[in-house]
């Protein structure tokens, strides 16, 4: 496709420059960003209401509009979210493992940009600042392709980006924006071997899957999440509690919140009573194994579909387990790979519980909902892998990078 | 493909049970291989030369036949290829990172194996024994596609492997081994997305094409490497006389050879005719820019077809740059982004080099023949990957893992 073509070799060119753009010239450009945000406000509440508008007409629905909905708030947020990305350290060119070798050469790893990243997306237009703001900071060329939903608010938004590179003094090229909303596009972005280095989809599974599906350029991709919370017979009765409820409750559209619980039987009747009553004050539906059914006949059987189900939505379901091990199997049936937790005070099961569960975030005594790139420290986020080739749970600067080895002699040759 | 089918089932099953096995379990199966090798040295041998008869008959050319032989001392090689690998400390399960956030959480990562992995590779048998041990030391279940000129070797070294296992009491299942040589079979490895989870071809570019072309699973991959030495206007002659010849000439068939020669015009005198003379006396056949045949009626034209050649070969050609930049432009047009040195000494110049040319390994007043696993000190490797994604370089037991986030609590909920 010839639109793509040109836009990816030219991506691939400025790549060459951007990679070697210091960590002053990149927040330069950040800041710029952020104050041309700050500065054209209206412009882009007015592009957002075009959108909304036109979303309206379509008859999108409630959540999709509210997703694509921009205001003073949403708008300081992705502010808020550039100054973030300004304070982390620049990931381009931290040498680390510097040590001699017995040939007396000095082997390190340099951390250097992967080159052109691929971002498709949706309908939230602060994604258009965030991945820009986070493949500029790691010195990668981003090229963006967002939903057609958004696109008045979209190519607002990228103008003040282009603005904003302008006035620090780097190529407006260093992202590019797709602006047709041809679907075409993304097929070829995904078939862009030697121009793209990889593709990030930032979506539902729908978009995810039809990114993947026969890409030939890597792709970093997160999805879904069927995260677990398993109280161990040797819970904090109150620990298990607290967090069973946070991890269901805090907030229910999200990727991290906990779908089943696994209590161990040992422990269920300490702790399901009080879970139950707490989780349908606040509303939550919940749907349970024979055993679980047995403490309230409220609680609805959970079928087979269940155990695979991201609810996204107030209903848990809940499973009995007779051991740490059956624990541990129903994950390693039914999870995405995203994030599980143990409750337990016992040192042995909780060690045996972070070694053997293989998914991108494994907790103890904690909410799964921490899984988040800025609650793990890596300030702000372009997803959440849950693959394991590159990078695995949340992705943030250090995931958009990669290393190369340097080798420092003095006039050293191999025998 | 049925056959592949069920092996890439039961690797997977077994990847379960394997990247749970302690270091102790895993080194006592190299040992143990090691043994095994050592006491069926007569089986090896008779059963490699079938295959060498095979292949006379064939009429493969004798690069091929060497490449496929076994004598004591290359069964030697392999049993200490084994030892080594017992020697390295075992990635899985390292803890890296850990650290307290504001919200009190301590969070840090895991290594983790990768889970099956799939080795295709071409006539040395010794992939054999090196590629089980790599995947057995990091926790991963190997499926092993070997050529079919080496199927006789492969199936002794394999019946060594599958005992060495039995005898250390990790399952058989371990290391699978593709006993049909259909090649139909190597386009369903690179299909089997959810089963195996990454694919390394070893061996010539024409395998590495055919595996990565249309791959669904993801290959780390080596195509080929046309390395470059740069000679600074600043460098050390006895340093860049040493260095240049050393990279060309230590051996010509590997990877890391230099295969073009960069020489700034201001140094071109003091260094050509010196380093002309060592070449041609060592049968080194000479290409070069028109700048370059000056100092030497010997030397042919280079032709554009020469600057992206991997001659593997006494061959080399040679270019006379008037500056660093047009050192680095060459190079950022004619490499495959395997290793490239500087010779020089000047800090800034070095420290450009170094930090703008974007291969796996750079170099400064080093030979590129250093560009190796052992040299590198990460004991054997699985290969060299020229990609960036994933793992950059040479590949050793750290490559074939994957990091988790884990997350230690005591009841902590997020707000």
């Amino acid at each position: 496709m010839d639109t793509l073509n040109t836009i990816a070799q030219q991506a691939k060119r400025t790549s060459k420059v951007l990679r070697s753009a210091d960590s002053l010239s990149k927040n330069s450009a950040l800041l710029a960003i952020a104050s041309q945000v700050d500065a054209n406000r209206l412009a882009i509440l007015a592009a957002n209401s075009l959108d909304i508008n036109n979303g309206k007409f379509q008859q999108l629905d409630a959540a999709l509009l509210d997703r694509l909905l921009l205001n003073h708030k949403r708008i300081d947020g992705m502010i808020e979210s550039l100054k973030q990305i300004v304070a982390l350290p620049d990931p381009v060119g931290q040498i680390s493992d510097l040590s001699y070798r017995p040939s007396g050469i000095q082997v390190g790893k340099m951390r250097t940009p992967l080159g052109v990243i691929g971002i498709i997306y949706e309908s939230r237009p602060n994604v258009t600042i965030d991945a820009a703001a986070l493949c500029i900071k790691s010195g990668n060329v981003a090229i963006l392709r967002g939903g057609k939903e958004a696109i008045e608010s979209n190519k607002a938004l990228y103008q003040c980006v282009q603005n904003g590179l302008k006035q620090a003094g780097l190529s407006v090229e260093c992202v590019q924006f797709i602006q047709t909303t041809n679907r075409a596009i993304v097929q070829a972005m995904t078939q862009a071997v030697g121009l793209i280095d990889a593709i990030i989809p930032r979506g539902g599974k729908g978009l995810v899957e039809a990114v993947s599906n026969n890409a030939r350029v890597p792709v970093i991709k997160h999805l879904h999440g069927v995260c677990h919370t398993y109280i161990d017979k040797e819970a904090d009765i109150q620990k298990a509690i607290a967090i069973a409820f946070n991890a269901k409750t805090r907030r229910y559209g999200v990727c991290n919140a906990t779908e089943t619980l696994l209590v161990h039987q040992k422990i269920a009747y300490k702790v399901l009573p009080e879970l139950i009553k707490k989780y349908q004050q606040k509303g939550v539906e919940l749907r349970g194994c024979q055993a679980t059914q047995t403490f309230s006949n409220t609680i609805k059987p959970a079928t087979e579909q269940d155990w695979h189900t991201e609810y996204l939505a107030p209903i848990l379901s809940i499973a009995i387990v007779d051991s740490l091990n059956k624990a541990i199997a129903h994950i390693e049936q039914y999870s995405s790979g995203h994030t599980e937790a143990i409750v337990s005070e016992n040192y042995t099961r909780a060690r045996i519980f972070l070694t053997q569960v293989d998914s991108s975030s494994v907790m103890v005594n904690a909410s799964t909902g921490f899984a988040d790139g800025f609650e793990y420290g890596l300030g702000a986020e372009i997803g959440i892998s849950t693959d394991k080739i590159h990078v695995r749970g949340p992705v943030g600067l250090e995931g958009l990078t990669s290393q190369k080895y340097i080798v420092l002699g003095d006039g050293h040759i191999r025998a």
